[in-house]
């Protein structure tokens, strides 16, 4: 056998690489069949003059990938296609957690509308980051977070949502559930009784008990969080979503919310109030956020730009009461930032360009359409066999279907083409959640596409009783 | 009293930020000078045709940046330029954390060189991942971390540290500190006895100590951590840095490596490797990092590109031994990817095409020559007052000056303009910090100015018996 890589000495790509592609390649391709022994390190090297470690550290590679097995004293041989994904014992599985979806309608919540991403002007801004930033947007950065970017969020939630606040109060974190784990911290609130929302979102239950919250799930009523199980819960602090409550799409009242902070100031507990879509309501009037009506210090306001604008910047804010700033100044000074001072900085000039309001308002416009084009379909095709719950916001709905279940009317919907989701994981006891719900995300698809998935949806669950 | 801001209404800035930014502008210049009253909202909203919201969001954020203050019944009035930082009772301090340094020479560790910051592929690699990276690089992108990055991590440590791994194993993180947190959940450290280096890395210390662990300092020896210390100490895991020791610089010996790995074994421990900075050896061979010695599954790699890279990436990455990634897989699907997809594809090309390889080879020369520089000054001007410790690798050394107090070191520096630090935070007990040490970065400052602040210092600390 004869293995003579063309190998490029110019420094472009490690030997050892190229060694080991060319034998990969080789597999790969079924020149080398099974069971081929490699010629020793030895051999190999000499042959083509380069060193043993070369050889060696491709042959290793190629053992790591399972492209070929070692035997005592017969040496390296090329194992079987077959036998790839199960070469070693020890070799974990290969998987992805989201291939690319193969159905022709996927109704996953948390896509987003990308045709209409502003990529030139995010790229500019990008650029002009990187080109002007300096050492703080290549070195570690602000640990609170860039301060131009803190002015931007100050502005944009009084503007926006009542939200009256110093940068001095905003603290940039690396996603909501990184600003989950910082919040336990800060409130310290490991082997505390902490409330949230039953149904309510998974992500943060998820971090409340990694971080050793004692969690309190406290029910949805028709009207939002039941005070009385919230009064009887003994909770330091409550988890909740009171401009959109996800999943179920409610709007708390002025009165609830009232209760709310009245609960908090006779408690001394605090509010993290999680305003994640606050951006896209499409009926009535904006529903300021709670904190506006926090007079008492107790509501901490938690905002991320991965609804409204970029998942992929990974950055959320808290906005911290005055009162928890000592405390945040005194046990949090060694904390470095998470979220890329880069993308910050660059996050901050499409803010104050004016670039961020545009993009919400023409986002806006465009999910109600899609909103509008969903229920239209869902009127029209499922008319009096479904019922929608939470359709005045956001870029999800629920869909209660009589006489049917998650599982089967999910697995219906897959054989014709289309994923629906359960909402199962949602509530804490997932056998509590009612029989018959699916949740629809409508953001990342077409109208057209969301009216012709909703058809193909109602002939696949025709037969639900 | 007359307020007529240009109002532009093409939507480009909310009006009431043209209000607020006007009204700011002319306190801040002195014409609307303290004391005086503002107009009420109703007449100012009539005055310029705008909404009284509008007014009222301008006066709302003048009062919370302390511009104005609110009494009732006598309305809105300016406050005095000396009041702007106490305006409120409840205002929290203004500070930043890091101003840009004041001094001719500041040998901050963690400062990198900018200079040769490879601007140009950085921007196109950038680029090109908003271009080509679709769906992946702009929603949440893979829980785990870019898949191609993670192949690239793999075949990196392959070759520079001799670790071998499958991209399965990969884990991306954002940052060191994140990475320990995510570690504390995933080995359940809460509440569980954890060693780490004594002195060590403050950053990792504060985390451990957050997330609950009984934190074990093991004092360091000549040759690395005391074995007899660990042994007793009942730890279920150890931090530690033995390419590098953090902060004084020795490298683990082979036997102990050996101890060590025995010690996870014997103990079902694990060992967490920091190798922080270990593409920057100048003096004898590359050390092989302890995860290649590990036979046994006990010990899990930590890398980062905050020292051979860009620490704004904000990407370090974990690599899991097989027999933790059924649990991980188990425990955290439902944890979002805290770094940014996007910066992680733009990592993955700058990678892929080599341009990473070039880079940490270009920063070796540069950050070896820095480092002649620094210990020939130290030579030069300090001679038999001074020892140098930890000076075979990384981008910092300490300096213990004979009969100096670290304090005073520091002071009398910054008196002559130079910034040096003292190194007692890395002590678990910072009073059992030796006396007369301070420890030097030199990664941001050319050579010119090394030597320069090296011969100030010299001369500050000339009395220093």
């Amino acid at each position: 056998m004869e293995l003579t890589p063309f190998l490029q000495r110019d420094g472009s790509l490690p030997l050892y690489v190229q060694v080991y592609e060319y034998i990969k390649l080789e597999i790969e391709q079924g020149r080398l069949p099974e069971g081929t022994r490699l010629p020793s390190i030895r051999r190999l090297s000499e042959h083509l003059s380069v060193s043993k470690n070369t050889i060696e550290a491709a042959y290793q590679q190629l053992v790591a990938e399972g492209y070929v097995g070692s035997k005592a004293k017969s040496g390296m041989h090329v194992l079987s296609q077959e036998e790839l994904s199960t070469a070693s014992q020890t070799a974990p599985p290969v998987e992805e957690e989201r291939e690319p979806s193969t159905y022709a309608y996927d109704f996953q919540y948390g896509d987003l509308d990308l045709e209409h991403f502003p990529y030139r002007q995010w790229k500019q801004c990008l650029q002009k980051a990187l080109e002007t930033g300096g050492a703080e947007v290549l070195l570690y950065g602000n640990r609170q977070g860039d301060r131009g970017l803190r002015e931007e969020i100050a502005k944009h939630v009084l503007q926006a949502r009542g939200v009256s606040c110093l940068p001095e109060q905003v603290v940039i974190c690396a996603g909501t559930q990184q600003a989950i784990t910082f919040l336990c911290q800060l409130l310290e609130l490991a082997g505390q009784p902490v409330a949230m929302e039953d149904p309510g979102y998974d992500g943060v239950r998820t971090v409340l008990l990694q971080q050793g919250c004692l969690l309190q799930p406290v029910a949805i009523e028709d009207d939002g969080i039941s005070m009385a199980e919230l009064s009887q819960s003994a909770a330091k602090a409550v988890y909740i979503t009171p401009s959109h409550q996800f999943p179920c799409g409610a709007v708390l009242p002025i009165q609830k919310r009232m209760k709310l902070l009245q609960w908090a100031y006779n408690t001394n507990s605090f509010i993290v109030e999680d305003d994640y879509d606050s951006e896209f309501r499409y009926q009535g009037q904006p529903i300021p956020a709670l904190k506006a009506l926090d007079t008492g210090e107790r509501v901490i306001y938690l905002g991320t730009f991965s609804k409204s604008f970029l998942p992929a910047a990974r950055v959320s804010y808290v906005i911290l009461p005055p009162i928890l700033l000592t405390r945040y100044k005194k046990h949090f000074q060694n904390q470095s930032q998470s979220a890329s001072p880069l993308i910050q900085r660059a996050l901050y000039l499409f803010m104050k360009e004016g670039s961020f309001s545009r993009h919400v308002r023409r986002m806006r416009k465009l999910y109600q359409a899609k909103h509008r084009a969903l229920l239209t379909a869902i009127e029209a095709y499922m008319g009096e066999r479904v019922r929608v719950i939470g359709q005045r916001a956001g870029l999800h709905l629920l869909l209660e279907v009589a006489g049917g279940q998650s599982g089967e009317l999910v697995r219906r919907a897959e054989t014709a083409g289309v994923k629906v989701y359960e909402p199962k994981k949602y509530w804490a006891d997932p056998d509590a959640c009612p029989p018959g719900l699916v949740i629809l995300g409508f953001g990342g698809l077409r109208e057209e596409d969301i009216t012709e998935g909703i058809r193909i949806l109602a002939e696949a669950w025709a037969c639900v009783k």
